[in-house]
């Protein structure tokens, strides 16, 4: 808390305008109500690798001014801006990141993005974009001549930025309309944007901040289109900031919320740049002007120029478990608190013990977990393919990678769009206040549904993946993507269960859970094959028949992929935690029982076309809620083992002390304004002569 | 468009840097494809009885340099507040409402609501809380005295608040924590607020505007509690517009959305007020200081306090559909105009050209038809029991309003925050741009969720009264709501489908359709009853057996009764439209189709449990993409005939010329210091000389 801020609320306190208050314990007596947790534990294995750089992170930045939502939520969009690289070189120096930290730690520069996630996802996007996007594109399809550029940008030197996307093309980067056309006499390229839908769009820190940008243009030699290369370029004078002479910078303005991000556009008009500009790793122009490629494939290799966004997406992962934590710690804590009604002539009762609340946020705690987990093994498999992004980027180990990333990216982010709603919701009109940070965290997770791959188009990748697997069978290969083994080619094998239920406890089985989701995955798999074969007989063109198997099939498809790899993490995880804390492990493994049950439940209609029936159907439900029961005593408990700081939380009603009316109510008289007279008044009495000179 | 404005747009176009573009045929291209539909028929049909009081509006709107969402969007919070008031006043007077003009034409100030709404969902509730929440409860439970109040505020002399909810109470009001002692020497009643929670919250109007304000506060009479009554009470000098001694009025503070209403909270300390401020009615004080009610139930009595909800909750169902209006208009001309990738070797297609697309939106088409169709019904049935609110206010007409009323406002709210959702998503990134509008959309229609009565809590208001029917016919009677006749008793009599579908011809038939959305009515009444039955055998408490039998169950059962109401009410307004033009009869019959169909998919899992077989669901799936398919090309058509004009929709994406791509660069150009270096450049060169210092 700063000085100032402590002062204000010191004074609010003295000078409030509200009869005094009492002690509000009824968020320690929910506490008391569940299992004993092992609160430690629990975080160490949850956070894992990165556990202590987000300790480190969350001390430093409860300790810091600089770090205050209150203040934030008021600020106007410049001076935000100002805030969030405050924020990020106040943190930066003390983590020694650098091209070599990366090689050996690779997960080392992640954690300290998740850190700043912890405090706000437009923060560490701001910074991703550079550090991620802008360094691992130089990294992965760079030479050694841009190594220096690579240094530069650890050291804050050079600001980078990512210039992909046009106003004209998002999804389809193979379509964008930028030119680089290759002058052999001067050894130059020639950049230039056609057209108004040609500007780049959207570009994070090219509003304000970027001295650099790599640059997606199409790449024209001898008058030939060789397709989409990348181009690391100068954009800002590095001594005067001004913008370079042959590019035109703007500002993007406001947004629906992240307006810390100065996302710009970008023009060009014949913006010479040397040889050395384009990153040529893959492709190159020999000495005598001839293009040279190691791709046949020019889809293949655009693929992998776009690598950055391999860790773009797994902070889209983590980062949905983030917002999702958070929002979860503001509703459960708030919950617990908040009474409403009761029983015939009792006391009011805490919300969290309704069953319409508990279904409302304990399902999404699992799936909390679920991610998590999900990105633990994302994080693990990352280490390593590493070595093969580097050496064999089109290896098959890579495009698994890619495949359950995707899915995982995808569901994920819906996941935490579900997540953050539901918690708003489940707060009423409370939620609403901009103190209780529901809101923004709502609306920051909501980008996160289209960037780095808008959903829609993204899941076809994972589809994609499953239906090479598949081909290869048809060729008498076997699958060899490892998260694809359970995958049966033929119907016959997976059409029924081999286990069954008649109870919940025959239910709430892992082994039996575990099925029921390989069931649904493989059900999912033969029922798109069916609708591509089905599609195939009226159409010709294998795009058209891919787009018309797209909803209640590819789409699903590729979700349940994602799901099912998280499950079988999840249930790792569980493993993992029971044999070091019985009781943790017991709590914990009802999330993973409810995480499945939920997922079946949800989707119950797959299940009912022939492997359960409706008997069993009322069992799955009747387990979801006994689930949420049994869980929801414990559940502040296991936010409270993993929740940030209150301040870097900044939650009027989520503070850890449960006094959300008293902070509440701070919040609100901290205001700007709070007990004014409006500035407009005059208008008021304008209105009553005016009504009065009509009567 | 202002005049500055127009100036604005002007200069940008000749200052611009943007490369000049063509013209954008797109849009003109797709409405090319579509049946020829009769907007002018269809729009009056849709806004019936509203449709010249809109029109009206829209024009005035148009042609007021006050009403500029760009401008609104890059407002502080306290200069948005004062064009808010601005607006109302410059529309307001033209209207001549009153409450003579109320008693004869019950929607009149309604329609005037629903156009300000057209604008901005914050215009309208701002007004809506003073025109209706404030006015109506002195309408229904104020007495002759109160009639020089009801005048005053019609002539918007004074401008009254709605003092119900409280910081600890919301959707318990019967809890509400404010006390109003009545002191027979006095005659006059002491208002007080005895601890924090107490404190009226979210009070629109209060944090600024208002003078006056009902106040709902526990009566004590004689020591004794007599329940929640309504006062009506100054708040601010008229003159002065200070806060009167004895009251403590504030600002709410920063929201999520809506920040144009000035939410505030109340506190009172010893504040007396007159006898004549109670809303006698139905509770009086006799002479010699004796309490009298004409209602036995005190729950009963404070439903009947409650009843300025009923047009609030009307103007949520409306206003719902006017964001999904908006929200359509904007994704459907995008996705008509936005163009991205094709078939092998093609040119680009409109990406309303994909299924995914497709199906992301046309539902939300279909849905918006069921609310506006469903709420001319909820309009005319008002009518029909307007004289009842105030001479038989226990009635069961109007018992059965209040339900489907609370069953449509939730239906209606969540369907809208999953449209104007999908809408946002649909555009992609450009969708989270201020400028297009779908943002403020979206954030707006999250209020509807938890105001005018919590959704969960909400819904079960319309399970309760259903629950009542079905217990009238364990006593032999027979359901007297007309909404509820094809509920069956006996199970026997609906658990098989009387008609059945082998294809798509089949099924795509209004009367099976209707037999569907009742089968699955009934089928949820049925689940619900066997559902109380089991938990009333754990449990004895009423009260505890209803709130364990909520989720799956009453909670859907109440839902389900909002659509079957809406889907019967879409399928008159289809037979009205057909016999008066066949084309566009035939289209928005489709729309019908695809409402109920995909109804039908989303619970798929109720139907596979013993109606419909797996090839049935999968011919179910089937139409829905079909219809999909068939309603597209004339979507925006549809969309065309019912929009508002530009600047009242306000969105740069969604403009009826289709030139988004010269629409968002003009907004963007035209933000504040879209070119100009950042404010905070020094700090980008101290992080530059840190880094360095330690090299």
């Amino acid at each position: 808390m700063s000085n100032l801020r402590r002062l204000d609320l010191l004074k609010t306190h003295l000078l409030s305008k509200f009869p005094t208050s009492s002690l509000d314990r009824s968020l320690d007596e929910y506490r008391g109500r569940g299992e004993k947790i092992n609160s430690s534990l629990l975080s160490q294995l949850y956070f894992e690798d990165g556990y202590d750089t987000l300790m480190k992170m969350r001390k430093a930045m409860t300790k810091n001014p600089l770090f205050n939502h209150y203040e934030e939520a008021e600020m106007p969009r410049e001076k935000l801006r100002e805030r969030v690289v405050q924020q990020i070189a106040s943190l930066y120096f003390s983590f020694n990141l650098s091209y070599e930290v990366d090689k050996k730690w690779p997960l080392g520069k992640c954690h300290f993005c998740f850190g700043l996630a912890e405090h706000d996802l437009g923060l560490t996007t701001r910074f991703c974009v550079h550090i991620i996007l802008y360094i691992d594109t130089l990294q992965n399809i760079g030479t050694k001549k841009h190594l220096e550029l690579i240094n530069r940008a650890y050291q804050l030197l050079d600001y980078g930025s990512f210039g992909m996307t046009e106003l004209g093309h998002g999804s389809n980067v193979a379509k964008v309309e930028t030119t680089a056309t290759y002058d052999h006499n001067a050894r130059e390229f020639i950049i230039n944007s056609p057209t108004p839908t040609s500007a780049k769009w959207w570009i994070g820190a090219a509003g304000k901040t970027a001295n650099m940008s790599v640059v997606f243009a199409q790449l024209i030699v001898d008058g030939v289109g060789r397709g989409v290369h990348a181009f690391v370029v100068p954009v800002r004078d590095y001594a005067t900031h001004e913008t370079l002479p042959g590019v035109i910078l703007g500002d993007c303005g406001k947004k629906l919320s992240n307006d810390g991000i100065d996302n710009g556009f970008m023009l060009f008009k014949n913006y010479r740049v040397p040889y050395d500009a384009l990153l040529d790793k893959y492709s190159w122009i020999s000495p005598d002007g001839k293009f040279k490629t190691s791709f046949k494939n020019q889809d293949k290799r655009l693929a992998v120029m776009l690598g950055g966004l391999i860790r773009g997406r797994t902070a889209v992962v983590i980062g949905s478990e983030q917002n999702m934590r958070h929002a979860l710690t503001i509703a459960l804590r708030f919950s617990a608190i908040r009474k409403q009604f009761g029983l015939q002539n009792g006391p009011e009762v805490p919300i969290l013990d309704y069953q319409t609340q508990r279904y409302r946020l304990i399902p999404h705690l699992a799936r909390a977990f679920a991610i998590r987990t999900g990105g633990l093994f994302l994080c693990s498999n990352y280490i390593r393919i590493r070595p093969k992004i580097d050496n064999e980027p089109e290896s098959d180990d890579i495009n698994e990678h890619h495949a359950f990333l995707s899915a995982f990216k995808v569901v994920a982010s819906s996941y935490g769009v579900a997540c953050t709603q539901d918690c708003r919701e489940a707060v009423g009109g409370l939620g609403y206040s901009s103190y209780s940070a529901l809101g923004r965290l709502r609306a920051n997770q909501d980008t996160h549904l289209t960037w780095e791959g808008d959903n829609t188009v993204l899941i076809q990748q994972a589809g994609k993946f499953i239906f090479k697997q598949i081909q290869r069978t048809f060729k008498g290969y076997k699958i060899n993507a490892p998260t694809l083994s359970i995958l049966k080619t033929d119907y016959e094998e997976c059409k029924a269960l081999k286990q069954s239920f008649e109870n919940s406890q025959q239910l709430e089985n892992e082994k039996m859970l575990m099925e029921l989701i390989e069931f649904k995955f493989n059900h999912l798999l033969h029922k798109a094959l069916l609708k591509v074969q089905e599609n195939a007989q009226v159409s010709t063109d294998m795009l058209e028949v891919w787009n018309n198997s797209q909803v209640f099939h590819i789409q699903d498809l590729g979700k349940v992929y994602g799901e099912y790899v998280m499950a079988r993490e999840f249930l790792k995880f569980v493993h993992d935690i029971e044999a070091k804390c019985e009781v943790t492990g017991r709590v914990i493994r009802k999330l993973f029982y409810l995480y499945v049950v939920d997922t079946v439940d949800r989707s119950i209609g797959l299940f009912l076309e022939n492997a359960l029936n409706s008997q069993q159907a009322k069992i799955v439900k009747d387990s979801v809620i006994r689930l949420c029961n049994e869980i929801a005593p414990s559940s502040v408990s296991i936010v409270d083992a993993l929740a940030a700081p209150d301040n870097v939380l900044g939650s009027a009603i989520g503070n850890s002390d449960g006094q959300m009316y008293t902070h509440m109510i701070e919040s609100v008289e901290n205001g700007p304004n709070v007990y004014e007279k409006p500035e407009w008044l005059p208008l008021i009495h304008q209105i009553r002569e005016a009504s009065k000179s009509k009567q």
